[in-house]
C-alpha cells in the first residue's frame, strides 16, 4: 500500500520548496471540441484559425482556460489532495498563448506558510507556472490553500504570508506576439461593442442559464487530469454529493460571458478569485459581469478591460447580503484583465 | 444590459436581408471524435480515411451532418432565438464536403414573411449558405420558423412564400468531386446491400433504441454552438423539461440506420423535414426508413436514394394517425437524398 | 426488413472461418483527448509527445485500451450480438503501438467450438487481430463468447476446444521499436516506483473511487463503435437497467491504478480476464492490483511485470468468497504484462 500517495499534508512544506508536478501533457483540436462541446465557448478567436490569424496570430489557440485548468490540473496532487479549501487567486499573468501540438508542464513553489490557530491545519502559498515544450512560460499565478496536517503536534514554520498585489498592473499585461486587432471583425466575433463602449462601473446581465449534469463536470475534470476524489466518489462526502471542480463553474461562466462581452477576447490576467460557495449537479448557472477597470495597451487595436465575473445558482446579480458575507447562492467572484478592440 | 441581445423578433426581418452569422469554426479530428461518441455512426467514408480515399475523396470528411448542425447552430442567435417552432426544412444541398482543418462560416438571407392572423409572431424564412475558407458554399438549405413579435401592434409586412420545390430533383444534386464508387468495399463498409438491391416503396425498421441522457444531448448541441435556452436551462420551461435540439435527433436516427443501410454514405439533399414531436431525456430513439425513390447519377458506381427517415419514442414503424396527424410518438419525418454504390 | 443484421447464431460459426469486421478507423487527438475526459488515465507515454520521445518512440501513442476496444469493438456484430456471455480472454499480445493518423482494421478467426449440453446455446472462440493501415497487426487476442442458437435442433458441431496458454510467456512479449526507458523521467512520470521495487505477491490498493454516470459509459460505448442494444437501450432488459460494457470497467480501472502504478506504461500482453459481474451506472468503482510476475526483456532499462488487476464494486481489496467464487462485488478480474522502467 505503500506506493500510493496520500498527498502532501501541512508540514510537508517548506518556503523556497520547487515541486514539479507529473504528466506532461500535449494537447490538440481534441481538447477544443471537448470544450467546445462542455461549454457553451464562442470567442472567435478560439473557435477559428481563419479569424486567428487576422488578428496576428499563427492560428487559433487553445482557450486560455484549457490552459489553466491543465496546469491547475497537474498541481492538484501535490498541493491539494489535503485542501480542506481553495483559498484565492492572485497575480494570474497568461504570458503565451498555448496552441494544438504544444505540450505542458506545471511546477510550483512554496512562497507562504501560515499554520492555523487551531495547529490542525494551516495556509499554503504556491506559485504555480505552467511551461511548454520549449520551456516557455506560458502561465503564472498564486493560490493558496488550506492543507491538513497529517501529525497536529508537527511545529509550526515561521510564518510567511506573502505580498501579493491585489490587482495586476496594466503595464505589467503581456500581450500575445503580434497580436493586431486593427481589422478586428465585428460581425464575425459576434457583438457590435468595442473597448471604448464599456464603461467602469457598468453591469452586464449575461441572461442565460445552463443546468449542470454529473456527467458533464466529471468528464471536464478528467480532461484536466484533475484526479481529486471529492469530484467523482459519490461515496466521499457523507451527503453523496460530488463537489464540483471550481475550474468548471469559471469555465462556465466565462462561457455565459460571451452574451454582452463577445469581443472580451482574451484572458491575460486573473487578478482575484474566489468559490465563494460550493456548486453540485442540478444548479442552474447563471453569470453577470461587472467593468472595473479599463487600460489602453501597446498592441494595435487592442483595449484591455478589468472585468468582475460572478457566477450564480439561480438570479443573477446577486453578490453579498446586509453582513458583507457573499449570498449563499454566489458560487464564483472572479476578477480579471481580458483584451477587447478598440 | 444593453449589450447583450435579446435576438429578433418578427418585425425585425425584411424580403432581402442577409445576415452574417457570427462565430467562424475551424473543425478537427475532434469534432469528429464526439461525434461518434455522441451518436452510432459507423459510415466507413466519415471513418476512415483510407475508405475515403479508395473512394476518390482526399481523406475522409466529417458527417455531412457535422456541417449542418455548425450552420445550423451559427443562425440560431439571429433567426431562432424567439422561435416558437422550427416548422419545416426544403431545398437543403449538401455542395462540398467538409474536411478537418476547414474553417465553416454561416449567413442567412430572409426569402418568405407571412405574419399569423393571430397578430402576434409571424412565420420567417430563410435560406441558410455556410461556406468553407475559401468562400466555397458547402450547404445551403431553407428553413422556415414562427417568430414572436415584439409588439403586437407593429405593422404585418407584406405577405411572402417562397415557392419551394418538394423535392430536390436528382438532377441538381450536386456530388463530390472525384467520387468513384466503381471500387467500393462492401465488406469494410459492413453491408452487402447496392443501390439495384432497394425497391421503392421499401420499408425497413432499423431494430436498434437509444435511450438518450441530458448530458449528452447538452454536449452536442454546445458543440454546434447553439445556444438556445430551452435547450440547457431546466429553469427555463414550466415542466423543468429541456428540450432536445431536433439536430441531436436528425443524427441519431441517421446513425440508427446504418443497420439496413450501411451504404447510404453521403447525404446530399434534405428535401423535407419536420420535428413531429419534442424529445426529452429519458426517450428511448428508434428508426425506420422508407426508399421514396432512386436516380442513376454521372459518378462512377454512384446511385442516389431519396429515404423518409422516422424517428420514433418507443416502438418504430408508426407515423400519422387516421387523423392524418403525426402520432404523438413520431419525433422526426426527414426526407433526404443519399449516394449509395451501384 | 431483411437487410438489417440479427447478427450471428451458434450454428452460423464454423472452425477455420475467419470474418472481416466493418469500419475502419482512423484515429486522431480526438479520440486520446476523449479517452483522457473518460477514465483518469495520467500515464505520461500516452500524454505527451516529449515524454514518449524521450522514450524513443516517434510521437505519443494511443492508450493501449483505444486500441483494444476499437478492434474489439468491431468484433461485436459479428461475434457478441447475440452472446450470452462474454467468458474470458487469452493470449492477448499488443505488437505495435497505434499513432493519431492511423487506420485500424479488425477480424476474427474462429479457433473454437463447443455446444452446451442444453442444446441452446454454445461457446465459440475466435482470436480477434487488429491491423493498421499497412496491413501490420497492432494487437491479436483470443476471447470466447456463449451464442445462443437460433434452431435449437440444429446439429452440434464437432468439439474443439483451443488449447490456450494461461500466460503469454515472458519471452513472447513484443516490445515497442526503439523503446528505451534508459533515461526515464521519474518526476514527470508521477512516482518513483521502478520495476526492482515490485515483489511478486505485493498487493496494491489504489484508494480512489468513481461513480459511474450513464450517459459515460455510452459515449464511450459508441466511441469505439460498439453497438450491442444492452448497453444503450434502457427498455432492453426487464428490470430498465443498461448494462456497461466490460471494457469501461477495464479503462477505469487501469486508469484509477495510476496511483501507486504511475510507471506501469505499456500493456504488452493480456493472458486472461474475466467480467466477473455486471456493472451499472451509480456503481463506485475501485480497483487494486496485485503483482503476478516479473520478467527481464531485451529493452533498455525496460521491464516487465504481470499484474491483476481487480476492479470492485464498493470497498477494493476483495476478490473470492470460500466458495472459490467471485464475490458480488467483484466486476472485473484481468491478468496482463505491462512494460516497466528498470
Amino acid at each position: 500500500m505503500s506506493k500510493t500517495s496520500a498527498g502532501h499534508f501541512f508540514e510537508d512544506y517548506q518556503i523556497g520548496q520547487v515541486i514539479s508536478h507529473a504528466v506532461p501533457r500535449t494537447v490538440s483540436g481534441g481538447e477544443r471540441a471537448l470544450y467546445h462541446a462542455l461549454y457553451p465557448a464562442r470567442g472567435a478567436l478560439y473557435s477559428s484559425d481563419e479569424f486567428a490569424r487576422a488578428c496576428g496570430l499563427p492560428g487559433s489557440p487553445v482557450d486560455d482556460l484549457i490552459a489553466f485548468h491543465i496546469i491547475f490540473g497537474k498541481s492538484v496532487p501535490d498541493i491539494s489532495l489535503n485542501a480542506v479549501a481553495n483559498l484565492g487567486y492572485a497575480a494570474g499573468r497568461f504570458l503565451r498563448p498555448v496552441y494544438p501540438g504544444d505540450t505542458l508542464t506545471s511546477s510550483s513553489e512554496v512562497i507562504g506558510l501560515k499554520q492555523n490557530s487551531n495547529g490542525k491545519s494551516g495556509v499554503v502559498f504556491v506559485r504555480t507556472r505552467g511551461r511548454n515544450q520549449r520551456g516557455e512560460v506560458v502561465l503564472d499565478y498564486v493560490r493558496w490553500v488550506m492543507v491538513r496536517k497529517r501529525d497536529p503536534d508537527a511545529p509550526a514554520p515561521e510564518t510567511l504570508v506573502p505580498d501579493l498585489p491585489q490587482v495586476v498592473g496594466a503595464q505589467d499585461l503581456t500581450l500575445p506576439e503580434g497580436l493586431d486587432f486593427t481589422r478586428y471583425d465585428f460581425a464575425a466575433a459576434g457583438e457590435p461593442h468595442r473597448w471604448g463602449d464599456y464603461t467602469v462601473g457598468e453591469v452586464i446581465d449575461h441572461v442565460d442559464g445552463v443546468t449542470i449534469e454529473e456527467a458533464e463536470h466529471m468528464l471536464a475534470t478528467r480532461l484536466w487530469q484533475n484526479t481529486a476524489k471529492v469530484h467523482f466518489d459519490a461515496t466521499f462526502r457523507p451527503d453523496g454529493k460530488r463537489l464540483i471542480y471550481g475550474g468548471h463553474v469559471i469555465s462556465l461562466a466565462r462561457a455565459l460571458s460571451f452574451n454582452g462581452l463577445a469581443n472580451a477576447q482574451m484572458i491575460v490576467a486573473i487578478n482575484a478569485g474566489a468559490h465563494a460557495n460550493p456548486c453540485f449537479a442540478g444548479d442552474t448557472v447563471r453569470a453577470w459581469s461587472e467593468v472595473l477597470d479599463r487600460a489602453e495597451t501597446p498592441a494595435p487595436g487592442v483595449g484591455a478591460l478589468r472585468l468582475r465575473l460572478v457566477a450564480t445558482r439561480g438570479a443573477a446579480g446577486i453578490l453579498r447580503g446586509e453582513d458583507g458575507k457573499y449570498h449563499p447562492d454566489v458560487l464564483l467572484d472572479l476578477d480579471y484583465w481580458v483584451l477587447v478592440p478598440r
